[in-house]
């Protein structure tokens, strides 16, 4: 156990297989087996899916949205209803993030200082502020069990002058986040390296976190456009310069063969809203590639959605019912779609795990792209 | 048991109070215990619900659209996919109504005469036909438990000449469903007694069908604005004139105060949107009445929905989060209050059911009118 002792979330290291790295988070609210995907949680709901369908899927730990939950309901009235795990039903681990990121993407009049951020709500207009302390204060009144620091997430492309400007700030703000941060058992906050796609900024944002010291450590400002390869070439810049015995979570990653790249890379954690928002438009993600169950083709098919799946989509339900259900604009359908995704992925984390423990993670690599190619939607 | 010994569907009156009556329906997909409330699957699914949460709220028999279905995804295709309690899975007793109603209300264009109704679909236009015997051949494709006849629905308010000959014409075509009808045990086929507001009619219209002799009788053409007070007076015209022995069922009924009522006046079977349509909008059932979960009144609420109840929304989540998902319009808040009212109403009927075989229904009917004034809609 390499996790702080009398306090903070705690890691275990179980095995490694070349990069890839087998672990165990360990949380007040339980434990989740890494390499993880955290299904996002938004709103307080994975969208769709009751909490009893969503543990159905395989997932140990769910992500929340500081932005949205402080505009609604707001952290406080969540505070008075028992906190984000009683107020939303979840009994497993809870990480959220910090709002920066949806502050940059989804508010509008934001302004940004040393302070920290001013905004407009995209729900109703009115106004609002996050500082390092603010965030952190709210992610402790939603009694998240891992709080992300507040950071600037740089738009992609961006110039490296300005990337370093706004790293540096990010990690000012990252140690005025540790400073803010309350110290309980089974609670944990992580720093998050920014940097663009610039190595040398990815390696000093490393080094300026780990010198403050957190529980775990996020690579955020990827996933925006960069691209694949770009992207494992960051988390390449980036892994070698964090701590081993602390967890590293991939920010908003991604495809599946993404989060088997970068597993191979030593990533530990993921999130994205990929299996869930696919789910609702008609998208499947499967052993062979991805469907588009829209499609005309899968009208009068009796098959499952992916023979090798044990979800109730699959179990039951045929590809011509799902077509139907999309057609006619059922929720079922998106329902069933977003239990099969969210269930591929949570699959696919097991699968890896097995294969990191058995020193054939490369292997398993090497298989799965080898089917990905079979689907409708190559590309996913 | 009454039911045809080797065909038709069968029901058994297991036991009456008043004119209350207990009894159960058997068909080759098992069976529902009567009086019984079918969930309304039109398009093959209970809306928002996956089928185990269907069974979970005690539902035992579900009803089909044939408007909806023929149009999409056809008859036929229903057919070659196996039947509609494959193709949805739904391994309980299925009801289709005929196609009749939805013509109506739903069809442009609808043309009828005495062959039958003709119509272009609202879904892209596409012209259709109707006759008695393609109702009876659609229902018989979907591999339905309980075939209803084709019947034209007047609307309301409508002249009694206009009735009558509306009401005539209806029986001629339940006459040519019975020819068209194929006779299999486990199947039955239901006669809709028509004529508006008119007892003399109702009484003509009932004693045609039994003339002609179905395995159940429904009763048509109401609960399309012509208030309670006139809907069960229209039901008190018609149960005389139908036979003991075979189930009666008020067709499109009701709100709860209308299943209780129409129960004490000798009602066996009910189906109706309003339960999973009200989920959909935020309206709650409860045994105090009805909610409005928009309201802002509940948006700090730690209470359950209804302490009395044991459904999931009911047991793990506090109408502070309700509210919040229909604010932040989350599906699961539809999902969560369509499964409560589902429940609600399934655990109305499970509590008429006992109250009969225990000689209280009037007892029951009254306890139930005196909670059902507190609520924040006590017109529901």
């Amino acid at each position: 156990m390499t996790g702080p002792a009398a306090s903070g979330a705690g890691f275990e290291l179980l095995s490694s297989d070349g990069a890839a790295r087998r672990g165990r988070l360990t949380t007040a609210h339980g434990t989740a087996e890494t390499p993880a995907f955290m299904a996002v949680g938004t709103a307080a709901t994975v969208k769709g899916l009751t909490v009893e369908q969503v543990v159905a899927t395989g997932t140990q730990i769910v992500l929340g949205n500081t932005y949205h939950l402080m505009l609604r309901p707001t952290a406080e009235r969540v505070a008075e209803l028992g906190g984000l795990h009683r107020f939303m039903n979840w009994q497993g681990p809870i990480l959220t993030d910090s709002g920066g990121y949806q502050v940059m993407s989804l508010a509008e009049l934001r302004k940004i200082t040393e302070e920290g951020v001013t905004f407009k709500s995209h729900i109703d207009g009115s106004r609002h502020a996050l500082t390092p302390e603010r965030a952190v204060e709210i992610q402790d009144l939603l009694d998240s069990n891992i709080t992300m620091v507040l950071d600037e997430c740089t738009p992609f492309p961006v110039e490296e002058a300005e990337t370093k400007r706004s790293m540096e700030r990010s990690m000012r703000w990252a140690a005025r986040c540790k400073e803010a941060f309350r110290r309980r058992e089974g609670y944990g906050l992580f720093g998050i390296v920014q940097g663009s796609v610039f190595p040398e900024l990815r390696r000093a944002s490393a080094e300026a976190l780990v010198e403050v010291g957190f529980d775990g450590y996020a690579i955020g400002g990827l996933a925006v456009g960069e691209g694949q390869e770009l992207m494992f070439s960051m988390v390449e810049a980036t892994v070698p310069h964090l701590p081993q015995e602390r967890p590293r979570y991939l920010m908003g990653v991604g495809k599946p063969a993404d989060l088997v790249g970068a597993v191979l890379r030593g990533i530990d954690m993921f999130d994205c809203v990929l299996p869930t928002r696919s789910g609702r438009t008609a998208q499947a993600f499967t052993g062979h590639g991805a469907l588009n169950l829209r499609n005309a083709r899968h009208q009068s098919d009796p098959r499952p959605l992916d023979e090798a799946c044990a979800c109730p989509a699959c179990k039951d339900y045929s590809r011509a019912y799902l077509h139907h259900l999309f057609r006619a604009d059922e929720m079922l359908g998106p329902i069933l779609l977003t239990q099969h995704n969210l269930h591929y992925y949570q699959s696919l984390m097991a699968n890896l795990r097995q294969a990191i423990e058995d020193g054939r993670a490369l292997d398993f690599a090497a298989a799965f792209e080898e089917e990905q190619a079979k689907g409708d939607i190559p590309a996913l």
